[in-house]
């Protein structure tokens, strides 16, 4: 494999010093790109995108080829595990296309930034198969949870074992970071998180292979509408916490203890303003970060996947931006 | 007016001693009541049965006729304030049909139990005029915040007026309590929440009359989502704060350091449970705000509106378990 020309963005996950604060962007690779929607099109639907290496490639690339961005994420889709599973765990043979596509998008990249692979938590995959989508209300895996959490355990459990797999086979494909998204355990009362989905995300932690081609593969853990519960993800085993916008940077750092890098945590629909309020925006979440002097530790992104109305020309004014009001004098 | 027989909600509202934790739910007169959907169909629409001041106080009293709960809450559509504004500030004549609403209800009660007023809070009613409706992104608000913070405070300076006439008005016509809901104020990022929803929910409360007929008419503020923020609404003017299910009810009476009351907070999903895990869901509850020993100043409600997919018999369940679990021995 090419030497990785831009490591920063690992750096800050362990918390090592870095030049400036490295950026990149949840759903980077999405529908605000003109050039997402043609290869979409091309491909004929979302899930032929999704499971065609070569597609996954092309989309995930895009970005970078307009943004000075510093990581790329492995584009797929969060449904493949239970796509995958049936009844059972998943079957990891079915998932080739995505270790390919890791493969594929490590050539592709050639050592410009690291890529990040992915995996929903155990409970987020739990909510998609019980509900059978997303939800308001998500009534069917709450009532699940209050009559049978029996049953609710075993699914987590099988879930558990299967994101465990299925990051550890991106991890040898390649992937050099992993991050769990937690997307709905937000959604939790505050000891049901605990028990339902910050324990499952802990064991999957603990399954995870540490290193690979002889470098840490630090792993990024996220519950949206989490912020509340910081204290206890501190020691589930995650490198860097992710954080919505609803948080105070400064404050999360302090409340963590300095023990874990953050990544996060600029309202997505800040790019809905113009270019210097992008810029002062960006500005104070960086300052937020680095209220205590010390700004390594920090990824920048947004607190939520980038909204497909963004304009691209406010990405790149937001990812200069960061570059800029970041560099390390 | 005849003579308050039950007291028990505004006595916990003012953090005095209560024989038991009172108890109210979030939509109670709603769609999980059988003779409440009777009465809609009757009416012919939403919109017809929210603007006839008899419908208001038939199905304000109907969850009363069931469960043993400790007040009643105004029947009304959250977008009345909308609905009479135009471009300009409320019309309080437009609105009359609230205020003999009521009226007619407190005459119904007969001193059961106090009234509940309520309004909007001015962010949550710039997003319905700004989004036309709900929204899983509010984009359009979030577009003007960033864009034309000018404009959004003008609309949000006009809401402020408005709510303090339409409360007001309540209380003139003999509500007991008024609760403001900033159902969307959670939506916003930190810095965003305070200069958008809390300042002007901090001039509502300064806005508003404090007593009437000869007593204290407590306030209580609730912003759904917005447990990582409890320090900063301790002083702006309200007398107790909802919280939704994402919190623990004794780390909150912690943070706001034991200067208002707290209303909530069981998850409304908890209902699909069965009788007996709900009692013991209310009882775990119970026992997170009493942790320091004192039970006074606690509204037992849920974190969120009930859902109309709710049995009424667990309903009963959990108003009787509350009265009973909480009663002071």
């Amino acid at each position: 494999m090419a030497e990785l020309k831009n490591d920063t963005f690992l750096r800050a996950l362990m918390r090592e010093p870095t030049p400036y604060t490295p950026i990149w962007i949840m759903r980077q690779a999405g529908r605000y790109l003109p050039e997402y929607n043609a290869t979409r099109k091309q491909a004929g639907s979302f899930l032929a995108l999704a499971k065609n290496p070569g597609y996954c490639t092309e989309v995930t690339l895009q970005p970078l080829e307009r943004f000075a961005l510093d990581a790329a994420i492995l584009f797929s889709d969060i449904l493949t595990i239970p796509d995958a599973m049936g009844l059972g765990l998943a079957d990891m043979q079915q998932l080739q296309y995505v270790t390919d596509a890791v493969r594929q998008i490590r050539g592709a990249l050639d050592g410009r930034v690291p890529l990040i692979g992915f995996s929903g938590s155990p409970f987020t995959l739990a909510c998609y198969m019980i509900e059978g989508g997303g939800s308001d209300d998500f009534r069917r895996v709450k009532t699940m949870l209050y009559q049978r959490p029996d049953l609710l355990h075993t699914i987590l459990e099988k879930n558990t074992q299967s994101v465990i797999a299925y990051l550890n086979a991106q991890i040898d494909a390649g992937a050099q970071a992993v991050m769990l998204f937690d997307t709905w355990g937000g959604t939790l009362a505050h000891g049901a998180y605990r028990e339902f989905s910050l324990a499952y995300a802990a064991r999957v932690m603990a399954g995870l292979k540490r290193s690979h081609e002889g470098r840490v593969v630090p792993r990024i853990f996220f519950t949206k509408g989490g912020g509340l519960w910081l204290e206890s993800m501190v020691d589930i085993g995650a490198d860097a916490l992710g954080l919505d916008w609803t948080v105070d940077l400064a404050e999360a750092k302090r409340r963590v203890g300095h023990k874990v890098a953050l990544q996060g945590n600029l309202d997505p629909n800040a790019l809905f303003g113009e270019p210097a309020t992008i810029e002062r925006e960006a500005a104070r979440v960086l300052a937020e970060f680095a209220r205590d002097g010390n700004a390594d530790g920090h990824v920048f992104n947004l607190g939520h996947g980038i909204s497909q109305f963004t304009d691209p020309a406010h990405v790149e004014a937001l990812v200069n931006a960061v570059h800029r009001a970041s560099a390390r004098v």
